[in-house]
């Protein structure tokens, strides 16, 4: 059976001695936030995910959504589960306290949304899509609509969705063909049918409000010509039941426990929220938050799976080590022995907690970004979130799905079986990949709209501080190993950077032909920076009193770092010379010849 | 819906073109396999493959197999499918005349293998294992088993099994514990249960034949003490039942529709085959076979993935192109324009193409290592035959899974959707990389037992032909760009096999941290080798007459090898460093402190 614990000293590690996120408590908003609350608030929320969550994954996977009569019923323990995370009042961690959110940061957020995916992924989607919703009514709703809304999302009583894809797109929104019509009384009937909408029915809450992209009669093409409606399941005056249908379940390969609908509206009530034909501009701020959390679920899922097989390493006996018996007395030696499923070990673990301080740290500054006093701050911070979270995103769901590959295959023929939990860690992991803007479109949105914004503006954000820790400890002799690789891998991402922000002012298409090779270089090194950092104040701690009490702990940071330089970082050499071989082979063969 | 059409252009440019396998009929066995007969028989099993297993291939998925009351149940349509299959003679293609089958090489059933799998992975399993079992019984049967076996194997009246796993202990095969007590007739009594076997119970044919390992009662420990036994499900003197069944069937993530048991055996009755204590040799001599079907197993899913992602590629309007609409009459491009999709398309095209010449060589090689008529030729096959199996078993199942990945990312949403057929490809693809001896093992066969054998003979196999043909074209002007990076890739895997065999003789745990990347650079290196072959048969036709005629498939060579040498070959130097750094920031962390 597959387990699950918290990396609670890992997150404890990141939050307080990586990132010191402590000084998030000088901001006013988050001045009750203490470091001793914060880590009370996520062994709480640790406890949940253990307790509660984790026990109804696999039966979950098992069970899946069924529809009847339009009904969407979730499998068996979801109610309760939801009842019990509604009432701890973990809807609304971040969430505004006027609407009765607890105002933590979203840092806290950020591990949470880690925590929840990693004990049920499926279960994750339902509220993670009520905080997309709630978002968009926060920034874009109109005070009445907020007050009618939020209080309830907040409390988990109603929950939310974001109905975008229509069957003939989902990239390419400005395809959409989704009427709103206006009605006297200021509400719009809208009509028109939306597929792949996670949560868009489900037996959890007691009302479903989606946040609908759909034309007015008097729209421009294409994605110039969007609004954004709230259409909520059950009208709020009266509760009466609004033409919103589910009208199938789609049958996918993971989460299966969250529901993926087809909505039908056949004029159903909506109201416009923010601006006519500003719909997307709304649904885009969003989605920056909602891309975040992507990338908190392929870090999550990888977790799971790590922990799982490294389990599974430590008990299977099988085979002698190379270099003679370590177990002599048992009929063969814990697999853990082979370098080959160390590699695997190794690279699952190198990820996880390199992918760890890398996606808190996009999480405080997402913190800092919103609520700093300091508008210069502000500004720096939103700019390194704008940069990062395509980055985290892809690489991060990349990653999610490999790592849970690789428990797969450390499992060997039981990671096939369902019986063993790890097949669906691959399986929903898969999804991450493709949703909130598939990882072609992140890579995309980085050489297209970040690399070269501002002139370069937002690249400043991330390649200063990381110039200033490599000139820092340069001659730092212990530390040679690590910022030497470190140093070169950021030479050539700098390098790669110049070549296609100058090629792609060119030619678009010569920015598309390098972006996903780019986008994997440049997480390679942003990895690289945070475990050259994590090196750092394990040595430090090492030489101190303190650290000699979790002596293991620290020296596993470094022996990991070693391996993350020496094996994982020379990928983005492989990545640089694709991108430096240009568009050409990419583009010059005509689509009937392939 | 999915759809697939065999590849006969390209199968039959390296059948004829690179391999000139016409050059087998001057082996006496295959004197009447003319180059004509081999097309034609080819092209009829295409057929069966596009109209008879493909159509049944997700229906298959969707309903897989039952177990009642010790019987297994197939999805519908495949027991006539299977009766087709049989009655066509194709359970027997390259099988001995001598016992029913048609006799032709082996590099046709290595064709059909690919096409079998792209069409129904979890069909070609039941027909799969049948011919490991015709192979054990064909090697060391006695006159009689022979006699009383391989005709009704050869048929597909009879199938087949290969009974290896055990709960504890699958790569580890010295464990086992199954227990054969000789009877006085000459017979055994065997007990024991196995775990994971392919075909082990299903209502396709009459009987099915096992071939068990187990121990003999004065049996030494470990691996020198294993027995091979053939253990009919029923007797085949009075057909009675014998007292093996099947306890349940496994859940899997795929191939759903192949029958996965436990096999739990109380006296069953079995009868020797090969000499006491010997059955593991004989069960390693199969297996080199069935690993080469595993690897058209991974080229065959790969191939079916890719086309459904490249049609899904030309028709998905979506966005338009980045340096401006190609089709403006169009609400939008098709999606094939991006250079981003092209990437996963051309990854995908150039490791079918690539690694179809690679397996076909070595499926033409155990044609010549079985019946060359010259002794040197045949031990010069057998030693490549050897060396290339496990490598093009691990990077075909690894490429095979990607591919199959890709072609979901290129679906984006769609991919996720069972009914689309993708996301099934992925999970078929999966168990690939794990059965036959998991892919880590397949690197340590590599390093451990194929690069030392012999004073490095079966490395020069491959070395000396790759090492001419750079000498033979390094001087032409138009072959510089593809001779070039791969005299610079050979040159590296010429480094660190050096250093692997050196570092490895002193202690095994080196080449056992280098194995997996060591692999995989020549795996890459081996199919580079292919492309440069590939494109100098296309220069020349191209430059001829009789290439004019195929003007589009010999450029789209070009181009395809282009990709290759510039996108793909290059992760090969991230490996060649990988191996470089050697063991130990494998070894170095403490199991505990993982």
């Amino acid at each position: 059976m597959p387990q699950y614990s918290a990396p609670m000293n890992d997150i404890k590690f990141v939050l307080h001695e990586v990132l010191k996120a402590e000084s998030l408590t000088k901001i006013p908003d988050y001045a009750e936030s203490s470091p001793d609350l914060v880590d009370q608030i996520l062994e709480e929320g640790a406890k949940i995910c253990e307790e509660i969550l984790f026990p109804i994954n696999q039966s979950g996977d098992e069970e899946g959504c069924t529809l009847k009569d339009g009904e969407v019923t979730t499998p068996k323990g979801f109610r309760q589960a939801y009842d019990a995370f509604a009432q701890g009042g973990w809807c609304g961690i971040s969430a505004d306290p006027e609407f009765g959110g607890m105002g933590l940061p979203q840092l806290v957020n950020t591990v949470m949304q880690e925590m929840i995916c990693s004990a049920n992924f499926s279960f994750g989607m339902y509220p993670g899509l009520s905080q997309g919703a709630y978002e968009a009514l926060h920034q874009f709703g109109t005070d009445e609509q907020k007050q009618t809304y939020l209080p309830k999302l907040v409390t988990g009583e109603w929950s939310g969705t974001m109905c975008l894809t229509e069957p003939h797109c989902g990239t390419d929104l400005g395809l959409i063909r989704t009427k709103a019509v206006p009605d006297k009384d200021g509400s719009y009937h809208i009509t028109g049918t939306k597929i792949f909408i996670s949560a868009g029915e489900h037996d959890l809450s007691e009302n479903i409000i989606h946040l609908v992209l759909a034309r007015l009669p008097d729209a421009p093409e294409g994605v110039k010509g969007i609004s954004l409606f709230v259409v909520p399941k059950f009208l709020p005056d009266d509760m009466g039941r609004n033409d919103i249908h589910c009208g199938s379940l789609e049958h996918k390969m993971g989460i299966k426990a969250s529901s993926t609908c087809v909505m039908n509206m056949e004029g159903a009530k909506g109201w416009l929220v923010g601006k006519p034909h500003k719909g997307l501009r709304a649904m885009f701020t969003m989605m920056n938050a909602a891309r975040l959390g992507v990338a908190m679920q392929g870090l999550g899922i990888a977790e799971v799976a790590y922990q799982n097989g490294l389990e599974y390493a430590k008990e299977r006996l099988q085979m002698r080590a190379l270099d003679g018996a370590k177990e002599p007395d048992k009929e063969a030696d814990p697999i853990i022995v082979h370098p080959d499923v160390r590699r695997m070990l190794l690279t699952s673990k190198a990820f996880c907690e390199g992918a760890r301080a890398l996606s808190y740290w996009v999480g405080m500054n997402l913190d800092l970004s919103l609520k700093s006093e300091d508008e210069q701050e502000r500004q720096a911070a939103d700019d390194l979130v704008a940069l990062m979270t395509p980055i985290i995103k892809a690489y991060q769901t990349d990653m999610g799905f490999e790592v849970a590959s690789l428990a797969m295959q450390i499992h060997g023929g039981h990671g096939y079986i369902h019986e063993y939990g790890v097949e669906q860690y691959a399986r929903d992991a898969r999804i991450a990949m493709i949703y909130e803007g598939t990882n072609g479109i992140q890579a995309l949105d980085l050489v297209g709209r970040k690399m070269g914004a501002h002139m370069g503006r937002y690249l400043r954000r991330f390649f200063h501080p990381v110039s200033e820790f490599i000139e820092a400890h340069q001659a730092n002799k212990d530390m040679a190993e690590f910022i030497f690789p470190l140093a070169k891998a950021f030479a050539k991402l700098q390098q790669s950077t110049a070549i296609t922000a100058q090629k792609g002012l060119k030619n678009p298409v010569e920015a598309g032909a390098a972006s996903t090779d780019y986008l994997r270089q440049f997480a390679l090194v942003a990895l690289g920076y945070m475990w050259a950092q994590m090196v750092v104040i394990s040595q430090e701690k090492l030489a101190s009193d303190e650290g000699a009490q979790s002596k293991e702990f620290y020296e596993s940071k470094i022996k990991t770092a070693r391996f993350f330089f020496t094996r994982m970082l020379p990928e983005a050499d492989w990545r640089f010379k694709a991108i430096m071989a240009g568009a050409e082979p990419l583009m010059e063969l005509e689509a009937a010849n392939f």
